[in-house]
Parts: C-alpha cells; sequence; structure tokens
C-alpha cells in the first residue's frame, strides 16, 4: 500500500496511491497517518475499509500538491556517513558503528516544495536519502526482529547546511533543522511493496545533471541493523522517520565544494519509492 | 500560573498548582497542555475558565504521581557547556556560540519517577538544568523580542550516559535519549512568576550530597540570546523545551568520575521551579 497526503500546508488530507496510479482521498476513513493510527492497526483496518468503500472514494485532482505523507512523527533520527563512498568524499573515517543525530521535525515537508535557502546561508547541500517508517514502539529489538517494526519506506532528501553543520560549533543538528529540509515522500510505501530496502538504486540530479547515482546496498550499516542499533539507545514511536544517509555525489564532496541558489532545481528518486522536485528559493 | 499534569503514565490530566500550595484538577477546561493549547493562548482562556470554575474543580490528591508537564512537546533542544565552570571541569573549551544539541521526546517522564538506568550503561550521570518552554511559534526572532516567545519555565535533569555520548561514535543525541533521561518538572512556571531566569540558584544532591550548587547567572549564554540563536536554524514550536545547560559538578567531572547505580537517590531544585526526586533502578 502507498501512502499519501495532500492539499494545503496545515490541511492536509490522506490518500492512497493505487497500483494503477489513481490516488483516491481516504479521508472518509476518518483517521490521519499519526503514531495513533499506525498503533492501532491503521494500515490493516484502511485496507479492510477500501474494500467496502473504494467506490464512494473521491479521486484527488492531479495537480493536488503533495504533504508531508504522515501526521507530525514525535522524531526524525539520521544515519551519519553511512555509505562508504560519500565517507571518502567527505574525508571522513568510515564508521565503526552508526553516527546519530536528530533533525526537527519542523524541517519537514512536502515533496515537491520548494526549498528556502535559509537566511545567511551559503552551503546549502542536498542528500538523497532512503527513510524508514517505524510501526510499531521499538525499545530494545533484536536484529532478526528489527523488520517486525518497520512500517514502510520513503523518499526523502536531507538538506543540509554545510557551514551551520560543520563551522558553527560542535553538533551536526545546527544545519540540519531548517525549515523545508526534509521533503518527505511523495508516498510511503508499506514494506510488502519494497522486498529489499537494501538493494535499491536511489539518485539525484541538479539542474538536470546527475550528482548523485547509488544503490542503498553501498550503505555500511542496513535497515535491520540500525533499527535495532537504534532501540539501544531510545524507544522509537509508530511514525519515527530513521533516515539511512547519503551516497557519495553531495555538494560538499566536489571540487570545488558546490552549493545551492536561488532558481536551482533539484530532482532526486529511488525504485518504488516515487520521485521528488524542490526549486531552491531565498528566504523572504 | 504554575501548571502539572497529574495521574498514571499516558492518561495525565491537567491540574493548576495554586500560590497557597493547592493543587487543583482543571480536567474541566477541557483540554490538556498541547502545541494548540499554547497556540490558543490557552493559558489565558484558562485564567478566565478558573476565575468562574473554581469552586467546582476537584482537589487533586497528594500522593498523585506529578507527569511531564505538557502533552507531547515537538522537541528538546539542549544546550551543551553553557556554564563557565562546567565547560572547565569537562575540559572543555568555552563555547564561542551556543552547542545545540537534541533530547528525544520520549525521554521525558514525570518529576519524581524512577530514572531507569539503561541496559549496558556504566556512565550515567545528571545534569540540572533551567528549561524554558516556548510559547509561540518562533522564526528568526531578534534578541530584544525574543522573551515575547517564551511561555515558562521548568526544573529538568537532563540525565546523560556518557560513554553513549562520547565514546560511541560521533553526535552527543545517542547519550542523552534513553527512557526516562528528561523527568520535567513538577510544574511549569509561566514567566511573569520568574522575573529573571537568568539569576536563579539551582543545585542536586545525590544520595543526600551537594554535588551541583550554583546559580544561572553562570551561563554564557542568556536565555533571550538562546532563544533568538536557535530560532536562526530551526522554528521552535508552542511547548518546545529548550534546556540551557548545567552548571559545575557532573559525575563526568569528578575525581574519579562517578556514575549513578541501582539505589542512588537523586534531588534537584531551582529557586521557583520546585524540586523533584529519582530513585535509580535498572532496567528490566
Amino acid at each position: 500500500m502507498k501512502l499519501f497526503r495532500f492539499g494545503e500546508v496545515g490541511k492536509e488530507k490522506p490518500g492512497v496511491l493505487m497500483p494503477d496510479g489513481l490516488k483516491i482521498d481516504v479521508s472518509g476513513f476518518g483517521e490521519d497517518y499519526s503514531e495513533e493510527f499506525f498503533t492501532n492497526h491503521g494500515i490493516n483496518r484502511l485496507k479492510d475499509w477500501l474494500q467496502a468503500n473504494f467506490a464512494k472514494c473521491p479521486i484527488v485532482p492531479v495537480e493536488a500538491r503533495f504533504g508531508v505523507p504522515l501526521y507530525k512523527p514525535s522524531k526524525i533520527i539520521c544515519i551519519g556517513l553511512n555509505y562508504r563512498k560519500h565517507a571518502l568524499e567527505t574525508n571522513a573515517k568510515i564508521p565503526t558503528e552508526p553516527i546519530i543525530f536528530f533533525k526537527s521535525t519542523t524541517a519537514l515537508c512536502g515533496a515537491n516544495d520548494d526549498l528556502i535557502i535559509p537566511k545567511n546561508s551559503e552551503k546549502t547541500d542536498w542528500e538523497v536519502e532512503l527513510a524508514v517508517v517505524i510501526g510499531k514502539k521499538a525499545s530494545y529489538v533484536s536484529e532478526s526482529e528489527a523488520m517486525d517494526y518497520v512500517l514502510g519506506y520513503a523518499l526523502h532528501n536531507d538538506y543540509s547546511e554545510r557551514a551551520f553543520q560543520i563551522e558553527r560549533g560542535g553538533q551536526w543538528v545546527k544545519g540540519k533543522s531548517c525549515d523545508t529540509f526534509a521533503p518527505l515522500g511523495p508516498f510511503i510505501a508499506t514494506k510488502d511493496e519494497i522486498p529489499n530496502p537494501n538493494n535499491l538504486p536511489l539518485w539525484l540530479k541538479v539542474n538536470g545533471k546527475m550528482v548523485q547515482n547509488s544503490n542503498t546496498s553501498d550503505m555500511i550499516f542496513y535497515v535491520p541493523f540500525l533499527v535495532s542499533y537504534i532501540s539501544q539507545f531510545m524507544t522509537l514511536l509508530p511514525g519515527d522517520i530513521i533516515s539511512t544517509g547519503t551516497p557519495e555525489g553531495v555538494g560538499l564532496g566536489m571540487n570545488p565544494p558546490t552549493y545551492l541558489k536561488a532558481g536551482d532545481i533539484v530532482e532526486l528518486g529511488i525504485e518504488g519509492l516515487g520521485t521528488s522536485r524542490q526549486v531552491a528559493k531565498n528566504y523572504k
């Protein structure tokens, strides 16, 4: 099943993307894609409801905006330097265990919303990433049972202001949390749709030029290990997002480093998880 | 006004602590202390409602558990090394601008709940801190207007697993986010109750022995600057918590370093913000 949300910012409604590409409005089900929805087996209940009510569901207009594909997740956990070639391009050591950092949930936006380059930013960079969405409360979960706690996956662009992240004293969160720095989606695909998350082509273009072009198989730590590992340090809640790191080809790794400016167009995709597109604009 | 929440975990109700120490149940008002409540001028509406309905409000039993004093804040932003003498004791440089890190909101617990020492932890440490609660959505706020965005203050113990934080690869969030690592409260005092947050005695005892005993005046960066500074990097939402750093006297700074073990009793307080008490237990 593919879940999305559509409509104006703050007024999004839930939708389901059908296998034939049809987008249907399931707001008649009466629940949004929230922590409570996932906790209370919402996916299964929605499937049953759809079988009975499909014919009554309105079709979503083609031009409708994609919103964040779930409602207010409690946290976004990101993995740093999780692709071998990306660690090399940034002159970092290959991590011996996952590097974890957070991104503010206020950074979330719709898949095709504009990227707003923050005030005083000169180093806004892109990072195509596979995001994992948690489906069940997870604490001290073993690697072998970790996949039971995964709901599904989504495409994520982990925008990063490199000066804020690296040159402004300490921790990375400062360069990861600006508004619009986390376009997620267009949709969440439940895990049954993605047989192997650890072998997915992913790519990102800037102004039509391919700059990232890799496969999640280059990840140093795979999805089940990451879920298990993070759950040793904190409790994961349904709807929480784990962004699994980016492959080589970011602006920081170029010679000379190259960053986004107003008017630039960023397009990205992951096999089975759709594509997204952001136009960079200056903060006004 | 002093806001608290009481009752079983996950079933807390809102209460108001009256100036004479009486604790009253204001669940009759029909709203919890959530982002929506703060956004929609809940404090003022609750005050008006109380004037008309005070006599009808039940009294909260003395033995009632204090819960987290607000409902699901979107984030906890912590400031690292914000007291001069604490920076010295940890052999760190005095920061030239605030160090920001996040703590998972799943770490929140009631003021007097047990501290659960995480699995595989040998270095669980204490940190008494002044927490600032945001009252109004804040983005790119100037220092001079920052206090308009502050709702109030609370006592916070920013428990920290030093091995997870420092020895496990990279960012600090790993050692800050375990369950029960953020006892907050007992209450939130609205800002009118605390004339100067930058001059408050604060202290922490372990097993009756005073180990932290300082004043928020030793902070390197004061509250208005912190609110303004953080808002340059991310949007603050009503209910968001900024924990402003800890003074000297943490276990990491002792010679030899000293950490918590099951049975230890941690007590802490800040003038005007009450006291809290946690008993350390091992994870089971």
